[in-house]
């Protein structure tokens, strides 16, 4: 008698499941296309945006230069100022050493797209729909099967980008490296404010991975999109993808190149160079010069490639003597992959976890740095674009909220961070998973386990609120009832950013 | 043109999902019930265990006692000798420090059953049909479906145990605490040498939670079974499961209780007292007197309970005189689970990263170790029957590999290590993943991750063999193509063991 019943919990199980697939099925598959439901552009705010560049002119003062490097998928453990020991990256110490080096610095993302996203407009992800996970190239089916689901795939026009307040302001303007905010036309990097761009437009494991020069192709990926729609699941960390007719083991060395000719043609003007670098996102590719040097293997190759990227760009600065006129930002869109080091904290990319979104900043510029420092301050990476209209004292947009805050008082050492509260956003909705201050995180969901099957698909499963002390444990202990008066204040702080997420998603201002 | 070929290989890609489901619904529904495939009892090999005990005997001279205390999910870090800030265990810390703290002692798995017929058998969990995961009761539709696929849920009877050699030496023995290996007659506890038992027959997540003394039920779970089949995947870590009639919160004090008074009984005697905690497995219960405690919340309660019982035990042999003729052995079943720290391991419970296997082992016994001191030497929990038989001089069976080796001259500071190498064995099947030695780790299906729904549900993805510095890295950087003569030498290392398990896995010595 107890077996039948227990052969009948299964059944009904099993067919709760085979309902779901189905549902599931239907969804996707079967589902009318429903490609394209995207918000329609609002005229007036697009007015308002370029009212506001009108408003910004080139100035006769003398303006620093502005510099974010950015590499793709760096842990926080992965750089020696970091505390690695097997990869070694003087360069980048060297900087830390006599820069700011950040402790408690936060991706706004734990996945590429929003993080880059957050970066360049200052604010959450999502206001740009550009929180919910990542952009495919248009006319894989990933990206048709997104957009099924009411996923955009490229950013609004009417966002507007630290590029574009740069150039406003007479900067020379680039992007080399990695852009992955969407391919469509009118929404690429040249349409932001950029005025050469240099790279790829996707991760170093989506295809095509043609190499642009503004618009146009320059190397181009001979290989089928269709015929590797699937190549996504990817997890050989260290054998090539089957890219035809782009060099991949040249990409640091490219941007690299690139960048300093970039910089020795705007040496006589102010100039902004954003560099997002390919590496180290999978699939692994160092130059030959690096090959076998590093102790970590080629993943430690990939890094001390960057490293010395970064000290060609120094000493290209230097022998222009544009080093105490410039100001370099260091930093990483997510923590690391599942290789590359998260330092001991909890979790890996895509997680809200500490290793998820927490990552090394290092700032650096002799002029405006007099006391260089290891700080625990609070900041994120939406703070960047905030930070350089305070340096420059450009006037913020007003029609729209700007979600991070200058920390220019951090760099020049005059005052406190801006910060009392870092916010955790989902890597798969945008969403706010949770909240910290400068000892305790409130996490909900905190066991959400990211399970990349054919590319996109993710699973979470859902745990009880957590709040844990960053500072003498890695998210190990949930103290949700040893301080349950702290959880609640964590909750409604995470509440109400909810809220104003969701009664303004786009933030607007009137 | 393009789009409808995404959508045909999008709709074979689920229609291939669809076929496998229907697959996984014929195998666990419909197929016909085969419980009970059990491999037959050989009477020979039971009479050969049964000749090897009675060649035992007890001996006039003085033995020392010898205490195995086993912590439930007690993780890596978990104890403030082993680093956690939070969580404050000053008995066990006192021990160590007049004891020998092991750095890089390992489980022979991350998961209850298996890590417990290791310790008990001193052989992989596999030869005792112990290797696949967990035991669940008698009767719960898991277990019938483990069965359906070919798991046993009983030790076979011709295995021997600690507990067995030791009565045969004229121990008094006990199991106080949890069993977890099988709820069959004829192959409970009391079956396989130990005197008395008390305690529950699972984890503390499992039903029904009875508490017997040998095999009477003396606290009885009045839950009924088949209304909660489905709570094993059970996640909320602060909310207790309802259980009925049995008041988790004693587990504890009850069993520090029954250990003291089976000490008292047995005080003239050499006696061997197996003392497997419940906690700190989920769900968390702490004594009223530590409720609130600890600086880590509900667990840190747990944790400092234990740690409070130790003392108690402690206490007890020192007003008994026994503390010097006593070897005490304190560790735990595998690394933590969702909760509890795995210090700055990668991976935790369920898993062969280091998190999943590395656990603490304490060794005191002021009498055997006159040189206190933390050892990084190789050990594992399959190295405590061939120790302690090797302290009392019993020789081992003959007719069966035991496949640990006894570390007396690490207790003793008379020699080294036995161990060149340490294997990893897969939570869910078993079989070797890995394999570590002083320095270096080769490890295949890496990401293994495990996700447990409906209980026992688990999935892995396949990651690429890794090669990893475990002196300098925590598992993040993949050495293989750096020193790929180091890899191959460990891969065979596993390649044989796994041969040697598979043309022999019961192990029989002929």
């Amino acid at each position: 008698m107890r077996k039948s019943w227990n052969f009948i919990v299964m059944t009904i199980g099993y067919t709760v499941i085979v309902i779901l697939l189905g549902g599931l099925i239907f969804w996707f598959v079967w589902r009318p296309i429903k490609i394209g439901s995207y918000e329609p552009l609002h005229p007036e705010r697009l007015n308002k945006k370029q009212a506001y560049l009108s408003s910004l002119v080139a100035r006769d003062t003398i303006l620093p230069n502005i510099i974010i490097i950015n590499f793709d998928d760096l842990g926080y453990g992965d750089l020696s100022c970091y505390g690695n020991q097997l990869i070694y990256t003087p360069v980048i110490d060297s900087l830390a050493e006599r820069g700011i080096r950040m402790t408690d610095f936060y991706s706004c993302s734990s996945v590429c797209t929003p993080s880059r996203a957050g970066l360049l407009t200052g604010r959450f992800p999502l206001r740009a729909y550009a929180g919910d996970h990542v952009y495919f190239p248009e006319g894989n089916p990933i990206a048709d099967q997104r957009k099924m689901q009411g996923s955009k795939n490229e950013i609004p026009r009417d966002e507007i980008m630290i590029s574009e307040a740069l150039k406003a302001n007479g900067y020379a303007t680039a992007l080399i490296g990695k852009w992955h905010l969407g391919d469509i036309e009118g929404h690429l990097p040249n349409d932001f404010g950029f005025d050469d761009f240099f790279g790829v437009r996707y991760s170093n494991d989506m295809i095509p991975l043609h190499i642009y020069r503004d618009g146009q192709i320059i190397e181009e990926d001979k290989k089928e999109l269709e015929n590797s729609s699937f190549r996504y699941g990817y997890y050989d960390m260290d054998t090539p993808l089957k890219v035809e007719g782009v060099d991949q083991s040249k990409f640091t060395e490219n941007y690299t190149r690139e960048a300093i000719a970039f910089i020795e043609k705007n040496q006589e003007k102010p100039f902004f160079l954003y560099l997002p670098h390919s590496m180290p996102h999978v699939p692994h590719f160092s130059s030959a010069r690096q090959d076998g040097k590093s102790k970590a293997g080629l993943y430690g190759d990939v890094i001390e490639d960057l490293d010395w990227s970064v000290g060609q760009i120094m000493e290209s600065l230097q022998s222009l003597n544009l080093t105490e006129q410039t100001l370099v930002f260091i930093t990483s869109d997510n923590g690391a992959d599942v290789q590359g080091s998260v330092g001991n904290l909890r979790g890996r990319k895509q997680l809200t976890y500490e290793g998820g979104q927490k990552v090394p900043m290092i700032i650096y510029g002799p002029s405006f740095i007099s006391n260089p420092r290891e700080t625990n301050v609070l900041a994120t990476n939406m703070d960047i674009f905030p930070t350089i209209l305070d340096l420059l004292d450009i006037p913020l947009p007003d029609d729209r909220i700007i979600d991070g805050k200058s920390i220019l008082p951090i760099i020049l050492g005059s005052g406190p961070g801006p910060h009392q509260y870092v916010f955790y956003n989902s890597a798969g909705s945008g969403n706010i998973e949770g909240v910290r201050d400068t000892q305790f995180k409130y996490h909900e969901d905190a066991i959400g386990t990211s399970l990349r099957m054919f590319g996109s698909f993710s699973m979470t499963m859902t745990l009880s609120p957590q709040l844990t002390d960053l500072k003498y444990d890695n998210e190990s202990h949930n103290l949700i009832k040893k301080y349950p008066d702290r959880a609640r204040l964590l909750k409604s702080i995470v509440d109400q950013k909810r809220k104003e997420l969701t009664d303004n998603r786009r933030g607007w201002i009137d």
